[in-house]
């Protein structure tokens, strides 16, 4: 049975268990959803689109492509330290498979239940499957943590560890084994989390702060530049798991660390005065760097060292076209 | 030469000419929009997405599909009478076309200038073509209009003439010719202009409203469940072009008046004693019809007559799947 537009978003998405959030007038089901701002509050908000074969392998389930779709929007404004709200869902599907939704909806609601986030609405179209989300989140007025106030002196941080969703899409592409225990690493790929509380408790810390998507030092180098700035970081000081240590060569996990995408973990330059104050409210941050400030005909921007020694690794992050 | 993503906005978008908006605190660039609303609002959204070959047809130039995309959207702000004020933008593109982007830039930002709207983020991405805009607005708190407040009594109303757009798709389908003069109809497919200032005026005058995406027999059904009440309109009162009146016998011509998607007109229901308001105010409304209470056991929730007879068409609307 076919069923229409209109009962399948009923039937999949209006009637989730969703939070309950006094900012939302009205929700799913108009031309609009009709929300309200808290006083004193600015609205952070970010669109990201999923490609099915590009954003995600073939071999994700559909459980797995709900949590990360919203995952990865969540990281957005994780990535400026606000507090998500509302989400609307783009969802473009080759046909209607009710198994599939479903479980798309389970990835969906069970990450979006986590972080108090309630789908406002959407819209459901045929066509090769792709899938917009934009997030909206709250923030104090003027707390904004932006890409372009990194200053000389500050320290970098990352949270957690770097190259573990490098790592299992390597495995993905049939570049490595993985033992058994090793495997739990692809949900690392398949199902990133969104740093939302780390993003919070450094409002009125960092100075400039991204969500690791494309790669350390192509996002790093994002900051630079808008910035205005340059920066050394040190390759023995970034945080690898023990599985991707164990897993391959150093010189490749050192590679995987700084060059592959899609961890979704912060990172953030802070002045060096706050060091103590991170190391005591963000146990999982690490400091690897610190900013410079550029001098004139430079060409390092972002200068990698391995034990006190210039390190030239490919750079470039990952290419959308 | 193939630019990078980042360089690609740059190029085609943030340098684009757009209005100051005072409530945009961080435009494109960063990993979040950061916006404000002013006091004493609410914010509406919406997302649409249009998918080549569904939503647009092939012979649709980059200039008409970046106006429509936002004209959609923008339409979904006038159904509940809200202003528009920012919009953002996932593309997702098969490959880097550098006219095409140009055109579809330009059909966008002619549109979004002349309604004060601000670009303020994206994601490009490489794929199917596919384009989800989400649009946010502005509404006194309390007064927007929607679907669920129809009540018996009210009168129905719809904005400028029906059924074009369905002229201009039958053209396109070779089911009709029409003349050098009639031509000029195509625009009404594919440069619909989302009625904003009806939107506004219609603020404490209307008790629901739609715009007519998908057919006005469709669309008002959503109104009469959504406010659970019955209606009955009048087909030799809906406004019919002099085009549509020429291109196509008039049975055909209240046909797609009815049921042809694609008008993004404005359906509202008012009270009687605001029927001389909106005559001053809105010189291109008319009535149709009117609402009335849902009998019990009575099957037809939407009554359609000609000259006072019952008139049975299909009106099924646009399905989606």
């Amino acid at each position: 049975m076919v069923m229409h537009e209109f009962d399948l978003i009923q039937h999949f998405f209006a009637h989730q268990l969703q939070p309950m959030r006094t900012d939302v007038v009205l929700g799913i089901g108009d031309d609009c959803a009709i929300t309200t701002l808290p006083p004193g509050h600015e609205l952070a908000l970010s669109i990201d689109t999923l490609v099915a074969g590009i954003h995600f392998p073939d071999s994700a389930t559909a459980e797995e492509i709900g949590h990360k779709a919203l995952a990865v929007n969540l990281s957005d404004l994780a990535a400026v330290g606000a507090a998500p709200a509302w989400v609307t869902l783009a969802l473009t599907l080759p046909r209607i498979d009710e198994v599939w939704l479903a479980l798309f909806a389970q990835g969906f609601f069970t990450l979006a239940q986590q972080y108090q986030t309630v789908l406002i609405g959407g819209d459901l179209t045929r066509g090769p499957l792709t899938i917009s989300i934009q997030a909206h989140g709250f923030i104090p007025a003027g707390q904004a943590i932006t890409r372009s106030h990194a200053k000389p002196g500050d320290l970098i941080y990352v949270t957690n560890t770097l190259g573990d969703a490098g790592l299992a899409l390597h495995y993905l592409q049939q570049k490595i084994d993985l033992t058994p225990q090793q495997m739990s690493i692809m949900q690392r790929l398949h199902k990133p989390m969104p740093r939302i509380a780390e993003g919070i408790a450094l409002r009125n810390i960092a100075n400039a702060m991204i969500d690791v998507s494309d790669g350390l030092a192509a996002d790093l180098s994002h900051i630079l530049t808008q910035s205005n700035v340059s920066a050394t970081i040190h390759l023995e000081r970034l945080p690898l798991s023990a599985t991707l240590r164990q897993a391959v060569p150093l010189e490749l996990a050192y590679s995987l660390a700084l060059t592959a995408g899609d961890d979704y973990e912060l990172c953030f330059t802070a002045p060096k005065n706050k060091q103590s104050l991170i190391k005591s409210k963000l146990k999982s941050a690490t400091c690897i760097g610190e900013i410079r400030a550029t001098k004139q005909h430079d060409p390092h921007q972002l200068m990698v060292q391995l034990d006190g020694k210039p390190y030239f690794v490919g750079v470039g992050g990952y290419q959308h076209f």
